[in-house]
């Protein structure tokens, strides 16, 4: 009961058809629709209609997060607790835009835009119910299966969370305290994995990135060379995250939206005791092989 | 609520010496506590007493399934609906031998003794809680993170899947299924992955395996070598199932208890339309690459 | 000086357009030319004409080895000490049709044919000299980057070893061995890997497997994956060779030649102490975890 | 005939026992032999008696390169060319010392001192020469199975390239030059890979770093975790290069010199033409997926 997992980003791109091209060629994404001005693409092993939207705009950036619901009962319970919490909470009816069912809005403490929704149109998996293959044939770029997860910026870290675990139930995995025990970044999950959602210091709004598994590290080498070939910037990566566990890249899109490929992490227990960084260990919290940040990690992101 | 994943296994080993040595210095468990015919193991990145519980006895095979709960309140519903599908459910206090709080126990149509139980005794995982390493030095063998589902075998796999289904909460997510719409085999689950248990054609009551999980495919070459520099018997593998699309090894512990390493498989979703495959594809849907069942599959367990 | 590598291997298949459909679209090679009865394909990151020619023929099986000569003189030199060695030579002028400069063919102690040549035509590997990217775009298939070994059968195992060292230079590096020191199986390189061709027990002339190179252990899954996909059937593997330390996966082309793709190996010095394996260990030797052979690899060869 | 391999390097350490400990524990090499001020070591696949000496002294550094040759009679006729190129060639006799027969000893125009020596004694690579396991049983560190390359500075790259081909018969495989022209780093080969050894713009007799192989992409992840885990500083990596294509990490010994682990790279005919890379792509040229250099990279050495 509750929220089910990340269901999909909406972000903004400067140039609807140059991001299309990306998000299809490069990064492997399946356009399932197109409209005037935006494009729904999904990753190729999931099921729903998308698990991004393009909308073209002025800016680059984050318009709303979208969470599945596991119940229609989830929208009515998650409303009152986020109400109880001093937020304003919109209804949506189905959408038929968003392919999805009907829904509720509100902003959380660090000013993103959160949508919840129970049913979104299923378009499938490219494989039939009956003796499926372990994969589509022909897909292109990197392909990844599934979104995974995402980071925005916030100037409300330990506010932030607490929203997110008392109105939404997540539960925090891992944080970054100061010695005088103030978060500074909290990853928190709803599915077992490390996080599902994390908040790093920065202006309240923003959106450090969003990212799609992978299956092995080894499948960081020919995303990293698609990428390069490409002409796509890396930012960082191949490499590993100290908070997570997981190997990773980071990439932006056309538009300046940092995206990532990630993959390993581990398990998560529902009593799970966090684990905590110290403020002066970030550097390989954030990048264990570097040991220390880069100069975009923080300053850079849309 | 309900069912938080599969806790551990107690499996039966004809020399417990013999045994333990193979699942500390081959498979790499680390073993928490020893008793005079019992030994407690537990994956390297679980923080629980033990994933497996070794016991010494004239035969190999299974004396129970442990399923962790969410919460507490989780034992009195789930004996409600078992009474209720006509289970005699046994009351166990909170037990220093099994590490664990309160339980219940019963046994299924499949002949299966299942206990659930809320609250084991935490034992870490070997690293800090501050600033971590991403795993401890030293570790041996195989060495897998933690366990990751068990196939048990059964003369009435229909009827076992509804019980997990209505009494435990599981979820379809594969079935093999005759001309005739008999299931024959079921993989169901209750963590998001494509199985927390199946149940596949023999005996009641029998094991046909247990499962460790391991982060790459990448890591079934060293496991294999492992194993056979061990002299250790490989019953099928690396190879690649068509259900649940894992990379695997099954192999034998020295009682004759069925073993896998498995990596991969996909997310599943709450509403996740099972896959089926038709009987007459059985061999690709259980070893896709080789297209066929090897002769023990079906025939070898304990 | 002297055999630089293999340079080429003719095999014949039934239907040609068949075989090049998957020659080039599973397997992944690039079709450089093709005539009324021949197709010549090359490995991507091969420079020269061809790797493979296939021929339309009544039967599967080998035509002829090609070897890729150092320089113009080895002609002459391997040309007077195969003659001393009992062989018939027949000189060859620069071969429009075989894109190969002079050659010289005989017929070994095996019954297989062998062309030594100097110079190919250069067709390139698709990328510039200049700033070039790690590999093509649009690769498709498994698409190794070249052939690397192959097996071929005959009933004069030792005779061929001898006549690979005293007149082609090639070194002994594995050999398995009966009790009484009967040579049964031989490895031979000549350029610094465990085995450019390996003689193994069988009829005379015959045609064991050939190898393309593949990079990565993790590169084997993805093969395997389009193989059944492509409904290829896999003889056997991913396993490992005991033999060479090599990882692989056994497959036929349609008209029933084998195929194999390679990784691993080791680097051999000239004054390496060739490994013996004992004849009651060939299970492991040729097939490490399975630990004994299957049914098809002594007795199915083209 | 000529130089068959790199055969050893030996560097100035400034604390041997430190040194030891860094180079047995955590690269995981194996200590054949201690000396009052050296260490002997060699990585685990090798069979010859070391492939490293390390030498306490004041500074860290290169001492000279010991090239493998393949026959005695190579000594005269390198010695040869070796004067005539204007070198002052130093004979040596069999050194128990250094465990190798007869070698002749100069300095490159780039000040390096080179040692060509014919016959090193052989201690094994730990494995039986019947029936052996892939590998020998409880290695630790990254152990990399043997010595792959060195690059060294110099004031002279074209000098230096042109005595490495005229004299040594190496290879040229790739360069980068200038938009005049000038040839400003160098990557030659005697083994069919993409450099043996590489000359980059330094101060001549420098040392920029020796690189161990690695077989997979896959066993970069655990390097780079058992580096970190051991509090040794990455220089850059797991990246790739766009020259040799290889995958690499670079770090240091705790005495300053740069180490590598190396693996890919491509098979290199000797009638490759080499591949250039213009100035203005030295960053992509060097590290393909950061697409620039990194400080340490031409400005740290030892």
């Amino acid at each position: 009961m509750g929220i089910e997992r990340l269901g999909y980003v909406q972000v903004r791109v400067t140039d609807l058809n140059v991001a299309r091209a990306y998000y299809t060629n490069v990064l492997g994404l399946r356009e399932v629709e197109v409209t005037a001005d935006r494009a729904y693409l999904k990753a190729w092993d999931e099921h729903d209609h998308h698990s991004l939207i393009l909308r073209q705009a002025a800016t680059s950036g984050l318009d709303h997060i979208g969470w599945k619901l596991e119940s229609a009962a989830d929208l009515e319970q998650i409303e009152t607790r986020a109400e109880r919490a001093g937020a304003r909470v919109e209804r949506l009816p189905a959408d038929a835009d968003l392919a999805t069912g009907p829904a509720i809005r509100f902003e959380t403490p660090s000013n993103h835009i959160v949508s919840l929704y129970f049913g979104m149109q299923k378009v499938g998996n490219g494989l039939p119910k009956l003796n499926p293959m372990p994969r589509p044939a022909g897909l292109i770029g990197i392909a990844p299966p599934r979104l995974d997860h995402l980071l925005v910026t916030t100037e409300h870290v330990p506010e932030s969370t607490r929203f997110f675990e008392s109105v939404l139930g997540f539960r925090l995995v891992e944080q970054v305290v100061t010695d005088d025990g103030v978060q500074v970044a909290a990853f928190l999950e709803r599915t077992r994995t490390p996080h599902d959602i994390a908040f790093v210091p920065g202006r309240d709004g923003g959106l450090h990135h969003f990212a799609y598994w992978l299956d092995n590290f080894s499948d960081l080498a020919p995303a990293a060379d698609l990428l390069r070939m490409n002409k796509i910037g890396i930012d960082i990566g191949p490499t590993r995250h100290g908070i997570t566990r997981g190997h990773t890249i980071y990439f932006f899109d056309p538009a300046g939206n940092r995206n990532e490929v990630f993959t390993g992490g581990y398990y998560v227990d529902s009593d799970f005791e966090p684990i905590s960084w110290s403020a002066d260990q970030l550097g390989p919290a954030i990048f264990y092989y570097e040991g220390k940040l880069n100069e975009a990690f923080l300053s850079v992101y849309s």
